[in-house]
């Protein structure tokens, strides 16, 4: 069984499950687990990785329109170097700042690898779900695209404080704030943009279309970007920019954006699904072509 | 650094951790990592590794005195088989509903070794922690000491049905409520009776004297003890149990067993550290002779 299909087994045993995060009365929870080998490129420092794993975590409480209350990790390594391990709390608690939620510690554990378990709670009345999209909705996405490929460039070319720079992202907690207020949908572009579309679209049995240059990339992506093809991988492919992806009435939209500290951009509209299960639901069309499921994987 | 020396250093960086679980507002919150090599012995199933590590995390939830609100994992392994991960999944769930938490599910993740990250979340707007014993409280115990001890031999001697069922443990969020309307210190037992003594007798500024006759040993442990002094490793050193420790003011002990559904066992009391840090401040004394400092190191 691969990733995804044991992700859909769990989600049928799970009803609490399967969304960015699972909710519990008035609380959000995630959790995720990150690996020196396949989550931090050589060259990544401990305090990028804290803030990145804890990040990661306060992107899924963010995604589901909460307010971030508290993270907690597990550091497990080889040993504990006291640089090392300080330089990955330090990022922790930075991060958990940077949204107003509190870095408690959490636990340590002797691994051969390098490895990190982050896990974030949030609070609200209201969960934003990935169901929810309507037929008309407009496509919203928060920041920018494409930092994560950009950064996963300048490591493999040796440029490791800009590749460290881009990988500390914001977890765009006050965004979705400001979304969650008219949001119909809401996830984050954790596995890539174009997968995130096809999952929101599924999980709201609709399909959506958008517009190639409406992509809001990073600018290092209109540095580094080769070609538009090598432009599009980077931004909608590649994944890991904990950026949000939403769908709201057009009438919502000028209030959320007076809300929101972050850039919305609108990409797209949810569309109707044209009652075909086998080729309309969860379909993402950009500029009238099909765009492929296809993303990152966890783990892989 | 040994973990203890990282945990100090943490626990001074962040002062909301180093107790059972941290603290932020009227939430509890704990996290734990457990691997296959160190801490499931050959023969243990994937069902009482789903139940023992969520349970690992619910203790700490019952050792703040709080009430188990949810649960999630992270499970990591070479591959997802379907019947491996829904027998974890169900002892996750079953340990949840043990105590009326709700298990929400968690993340795969891909690992060359079975590997879980367990967090539970729990509230009370009081939680007990370690810290607050006073010279004249009783310590108590709940339910009885050594099932862990005795899972490992059974496990060793092939006798592996047995060994998981002792492997499978109630965690004491009952006897937990019970205890916190008067217990002045609390932590639960997973690194062994001996060391949480100390832990809980350094972080109170006291000193706690027990009788090595008043523990309750387990009937497990009662047929496989070789000796008395094999008996004292088991129920005191070995660790890994999961109950609680707690000091209460004696009065306060009726009301306490009336309301508790787990049996609370007294085993000592809590002394005047006698104002000397060097040998007074944390000390631990059975029958009158010191009692080491010795249990289960997480992850050695």
């Amino acid at each position: 069984m691969d990733e995804r299909a044991a992700l859909r087994l769990l989600a049928a045993d799970l009803p609490s499950a399967g969304d960015d995060a699972a909710v519990v009365d008035d609380l959000v929870l995630t959790t995720d687990m990150l690996h020196e080998t396949t989550d931090f490129p050589e060259g990544t420092t401990r305090y990028t990785a804290g803030w990145r794993a804890v990040g990661a975590s306060l992107s899924d409480v963010a995604a589901m329109g909460a307010e971030a209350t508290a993270a907690v990790a597990v550091y497990a390594d080889r040993d504990f170097a006291e640089a090392d391990l300080r330089a990955f709390v330090r990022g922790a608690r930075e991060v958990c700042e940077a949204v107003d939620a509190e870095y408690v510690g959490g636990d340590l554990d002797d691994h051969a690898e390098f490895t990190t378990a982050t896990t974030a709670v949030g609070r609200t009345d209201d969960p934003v779900l990935r169901s929810g999209a309507e037929s008309g909705d407009l496509v919203v996405v928060t920041g920018t695209l494409g930092r994560s490929a950009a950064a996963l460039r300048h490591f493999e070319q040796g440029d490791t404080e800009r590749g460290n720079d881009l990988f500390r992202f914001t977890p765009r907690v006050d965004a979705g704030r400001a979304l969650a207020e008219s949001a119909t949908a809401m996830m984050d572009s954790s596995d890539g943009l174009a997968r995130s579309l096809h999952q929101l679209a599924e999980a709201s049995d609709c399909a959506i279309e958008f517009e190639w240059d409406a992509l809001p990339a990073d600018e290092s992506v209109e540095t580094l970007a080769e070609s538009e093809s090598d432009r599009r991988e980077m931004t909608a492919f590649f994944g890991e920019d904990f950026e949000l992806v939403a769908t709201l009435p057009e009438s919502a939209l000028p209030a959320v954006r007076a809300a929101s500290p972050t850039a919305i951009s609108v990409i797209g509209r949810a569309i109707d699904s044209d009652g075909d299960s086998e080729t309309g639901v969860g379909r993402v069309v950009a500029d009238g072509a099909p765009v492929p499921d296809r993303g990152y994987t966890h783990g892989e």
